[in-house]
């Protein structure tokens, strides 16, 4: 059977070997340290760095194809791998507009999809200072300001209201040296995410879009499928998450996060070329999960059904604590296992530091249930895993 | 968070890995080699054989649990590991009862369990040989020999017609010092396996009751639930099963096979205290796998949920075929997933050999599919993942 190597040794990678492991393989993993969280489990790691072209090359030695958890291998030593004969999934064609946000704009816009006005504050410092007051300007100053590379979960992010801020974060960032887009802010109902996955063969496959519910700038609940979205505007998401996808050469799964505005319209947000929060739901929830999907995809083997499992799956975060609580994890994963005995558990083997994603719950409600009810469930039990604290005031001992 | 140590490297302790890496645990396996199918997945393997108190030792050590793949190890070094404090579970006086087939019949019929008549053939030759005629006689010679220790998977069973053939079993096997017992051949309708899980603190837990369907003596085809039980003997099956775990100390999963009559009774046939081939089905098709219950028993977690995911799943074994493919087995997934893209295989990184299972196949019937259109997807794709050879002689070319 194929070896797959992923760079990176994050949870993404954990799970995608998790996935491995049914298709007959395991996962081979770069990870810079051994307890990182897919390093923990798979029996194939590589220890090194993504930034490091010799360690990449050890990496993909013998592999079958080459694949990420995160973004940020430089695209120089992509594209030598390449050279050498790598099968690198997504190409580095590809991944070159998820890594760079100004290029992802703008082919967005070659290509015709709704997407946010944007501008692009690259130049020198004068010339961009004055596009971004242009910019501001026409918007009110409502704008979101972006580093075009390296930002995520909310880094790189600024969402401003007022000129003043907005400058005091552009010469500062523009001052070290980061490269800046500034977005128009969108009257939103909410936010959405269309997943997606393409072979190199172009076989595609749309899961059902989700709702993405955001919490200090990172995911923290996602509902699947969205509630009382459109069957034509559901469809027109995975249209657009598909042809983009092609345009791009995407291999493996992408996520394409959107705005849904007040007016009914989708816009493009994000993108991203490999298995994504808002796909975490499919692990229970969907005939394929993403993780197996992405296998499938960048081994060119045909695709696996997308349908939900039932009419209703919420994910919710576990996200460590501003101070983790005094009963330990073990003990935290008892307490919700004898109250939610359906409750889905995924753990990272993280340490537990504020804010950070430590693992994730998967409700996956059955004919009975109502949305309210799955997502509520599936926040309390994700809440209790992150604080020792029962949203709903339930005390066993009283 | 906890270990657990299992021992044996085979494909059970694999898919139990599996199941590890959600609860933010990895397993730890004792193997034989490091191509095992589960010391290829994992990141903590001790080579070393069952055999050894000392490799035993060393696989416990730090270790939260200590559990099994298979029933081989000598009762004496786990009593012995026992002594030193590890928490071994099932303990050895359950385990005791999977290993011996004389003393599960004996406590099967001290706690009024139905189950078939037997004979206990361990005595000095002459005695035993008395003893085997007279219940080949009031059996019309319709007899089951069987090994007491070490069989599975239709080694160690002999069905009988006559008193010709079990004589010369007999004479061959108590020459070679091997322990027998006779059974009664039961007039069967079908077999069904009752899985159960019990944790330490006494919670128990049923799947629905499924069908089992052998051939030439191993697992063949799981139907989840078994069709046509009527509520009340399925209900009894469960009883049956948990109260029998709960009398012989079990803590893990447990199996027990049981006889439908034609008449429509239930009879008790085998026991495993561990997961089994008859809980694949659960991996996909219900709420918590085999896997994750097993775990979470032997640690003394709260029980995860039984229920199925819909009305029908059916897991067919991909077995070894006589003459191996000359198309590759990674071709064969290929193609596969083209004609079958909702197929969830499980592949378990063993060489093909006759008869061996090497993976399985689930099929997650929807509300639209009827039990005969899931079984004969289940097995048209394992046999096609045996064989290379579409059972309804579909041809892509053609």
């Amino acid at each position: 059977m194929p070896t797959v190597t992923m760079i990176g040794g994050g949870q993404l990678a954990r799970m995608t070997h998790q996935a491995a492991i049914a298709l007959g393989q395991c996962l081979r993993v770069l990870a810079a340290g051994d307890t990182d969280p897919a390093a923990q489990v798979s029996a194939d790691v590589v220890l090194g760095s993504h930034d490091d072209l010799s360690d990449l090359r050890r990496a993909a030695e013998g592999s079958t194809a080459l694949t990420f958890d995160h973004e940020g291998v430089p695209l120089e030593h992509l594209q030598a791998l390449e050279a050498d004969g790598v099968a690198v999934r997504p190409p580095s064609k590809a991944l070159h507009f998820a890594q760079d946000k100004l290029a992802m704009r703008g082919r967005v816009t070659e290509l015709g999809l709704p997407a946010p006005d944007f501008a692009d504050l690259t130049d020198e410092r004068e010339q961009a200072r004055e596009r971004l007051i242009a910019f501001g300007e026409r918007n009110g100053w409502s704008i979101v300001l972006k580093a075009i590379r390296g930002g995520y979960d909310g880094r790189g992010v600024w969402l401003l209201d007022d000129r003043y801020d907005a400058l005091a974060v552009f010469d500062a960032q523009h001052g070290n040296g980061v490269g800046l887009i500034a977005e128009q802010k969108v009257a939103m109902a909410r936010e959405l995410s269309a997943m997606v996955a393409r072979s190199p063969f172009g076989q595609g496959a749309a899961w059902p879009v989700v709702e993405t519910v955001q919490r200090k700038g990172q995911c923290a609940v996602v509902i699947a499928p969205a509630p009382g979205l459109s069957d034509d505007v559901a469809e027109q998401a995975q249209q657009m998450a598909l042809r983009l996808a092609s345009a791009l050469g995407v291999v493996g799964v992408m996520a394409m996060e959107l705005f849904e505005t007040t007016e009914g319209d989708l816009l493009v947000n994000e993108l991203a070329m490999r298995p994504h929060n808002s796909g975490h739901w499919t692990m229970d929830g969907a005939v394929t999960s993403q993780f197996e999907q992405h296998l499938r995809a960048v081994l060119d083997y045909p695709l696996g059904d997308t349908a939900a499992r039932t009419a209703v799956t919420v994910m919710a975060n576990i996200l460590g604590a501003d101070e983790a609580p005094t009963m330990s994890m073990d003990e935290r994963l008892h307490h919700l296992m004898a109250r939610m005995p359906d409750a889905k558990v995924h753990l990272y083997g993280k340490g537990e530091r504020p804010d950070r994603k430590i693992g994730h719950v998967n409700i996956v409600g059955t004919d009975k249930d109502s949305v309210a009810e799955v997502r509520e469930r599936a926040e309390r039990a994700a809440h209790w895993m992150s604080h020792a604290e029962w949203t709903d005031g339930w005390d066993p001992h009283s």
